[in-house]
């Protein structure tokens, strides 16, 4: 069933989880950077999802992503195993312990974008090995808006690489340690300084809770959280902030900072309801009305 | 030299500290709450200073104190050593180490409000034991708006007598893990809930660089902290804070929610300058203007 043209591709992670935190213990959740990040978007336009599962991948869940406006043209199924991480959350939420992690097919996951995806104007690549980011930059020659997700393992092993994706791309989400970790400062501003003086267009530094800084050569924009009741499952808050907002400017097309800014802000809210269940509970009872409600209350809690 | 009415008094701590951070180490520092609060407040209204500092207190220290539009009547000098800590910061600047503190004179602290004071509408009553606070409110009998601070120490060893001084007053300031020890409960909005149903009309949870959280019967209100380019030394943030919200509501005498918001931001924008140097060496060199400069900063910062 297609709905419509893809506008933004999403590549990345599709998992198995199995997820303990302060509020509870899940198993087989349906996770990845890919899932998170392509459901987020599908609240605003239709994404296509990039990414590979094995042949134990459960119909169910496959359909589950059906539910969402998604198109999983490019979403191979390959012999062998699906991605599987476990791991717990300490009572802060924010710090995890990995206890298990079995890449299955995710190890030799080589991105092939369908013909369609080459004309997205919107490209975000999830937090992958950069070697298959700039692989995958190579084919999507329609993309006008590249966002780039990442982590400290790359920056680690795979830095110069990483470094040639950035050089490529217009938005780099990070946190506050991986920043630091990218750039060998401490400060964040000297840190968004230096990335963008890599060619970054915007860097967007993610502070969970507490919200966002968006660096560009127009200065700091600062995007607040929604303050949420109760956090259950961190897990993909920063693939459904990201794909949020990359889904909202797909949508709008225009490619004004104004857009971008509030993209932010729609991206916080699905990130926000997102943590308020276990993987996709929570963005599966979604509605797009539900977050404009939530984006007006978050808007007018800043006074 | 008297130049006006005293709006505000802030009760609290006088204290030369020794501290170390990252990005340095300072020696006979004057600071202390009362010192951090009403330095901050000046910049708004004419505060009065209710503190002790023992006879060791170097002339050359109440004089930097007199160059702020502050009071200094209810500042009694009693024969002892003045209040001194001395501490060392984590890189994060947030987790800090106590080494040693000396409580000299503060030990017998007998907080007593000058007869001018005890007319004032607006009353700081910074971290000090809870009893202590209590002698205090007995004596205000002017004031309107009450706002209290707290420490761990308190919510362990006096708990009966911080509930009784946080039912007579109007705001209290807590950080996350105070809020949580004072009430028992994990989510911040629920302890901001339980707080309010003790009779406080407002809570602000201080988030540090990640700003503010406003809670009343009126809903969340979130206030942004302005992202300073490097802490130098984040003592007394938290003082500078309340003194600047605090000092800025006295002035505009209103008691409009807007009036409390907007100086919420003030006081995010005095704390942001003030941790820019060790002790109180931005703020001696900080104008009205300057404030005004980066108020308006911050606010373009929220789009």
């Amino acid at each position: 069933m297609k709905r419509g043209k893809v506008n933004l591709v999403v590549v990345g992670s599709v998992a198995l989880d199995a997820i303990e935190t302060p509020m509870g213990k899940r198993v087989d959740v349906l996770g990845g950077a890919a899932t998170y990040a392509c459901a987020s978007a599908s609240f605003f336009t239709r994404a296509g999802m990039v990414g590979v599962v094995g042949t134990d991948f459960p119909e169910r869940e496959r359909n589950r992503l059906k539910a969402f406006d998604m198109d999983l043209e490019g979403l191979q199924k390959v012999s062998g195993a699906t991605f599987r991480w476990s791991g717990v959350y300490e009572a802060d939420f924010i710090n995890r312990r990995t206890l298990d992690t079995q890449l299955g097919v995710f190890e030799k996951f080589n991105p092939e974008l369908p013909k369609e995806y080459q004309k997205a104007s919107h490209l975000l690549l999830a937090n992958i090995h950069p070697e298959l980011q700039l692989h995958v930059l190579k084919q999507a020659t329609g993309a006008t808006f590249v966002a780039i997700d990442t982590m400290d393992l790359w920056i680690n092993i795979a830095k110069a690489a990483l470094v040639k994706v950035i050089k490529k791309a217009t938005l780099l989400t990070v946190n506050d340690g991986e920043a630091r970790l990218l750039t060998g400062k401490h400060h964040l501003r000297d840190c968004a300084e230096a990335l963008l003086g890599l060619g970054l267009k915007y860097v967007v530094i993610k502070k969970g809770e507490h919200g966002a800084l968006l660096f560009s050569k127009k200065g700091i924009v600062i995007v607040p959280a929604y303050p949420v009741r109760a956090v259950v499952d961190p897990t993909g808050a920063g693939d459904s902030y990201a794909g949020g907002f990359m889904g909202y400017l797909a949508a709008k097309g225009s490619g004004k900072f104004e857009d971008l800014v509030d993209g932010l802000w729609y991206g916080s809210v699905i990130a926000s309801y997102g943590v308020e269940a276990f993987g996709l509970e929570v963005l599966e009872g979604l509605t797009r009305k539900k977050v404009e409600k939530r984006y007006g209350d978050l808007r007018k809690m800043v006074l």
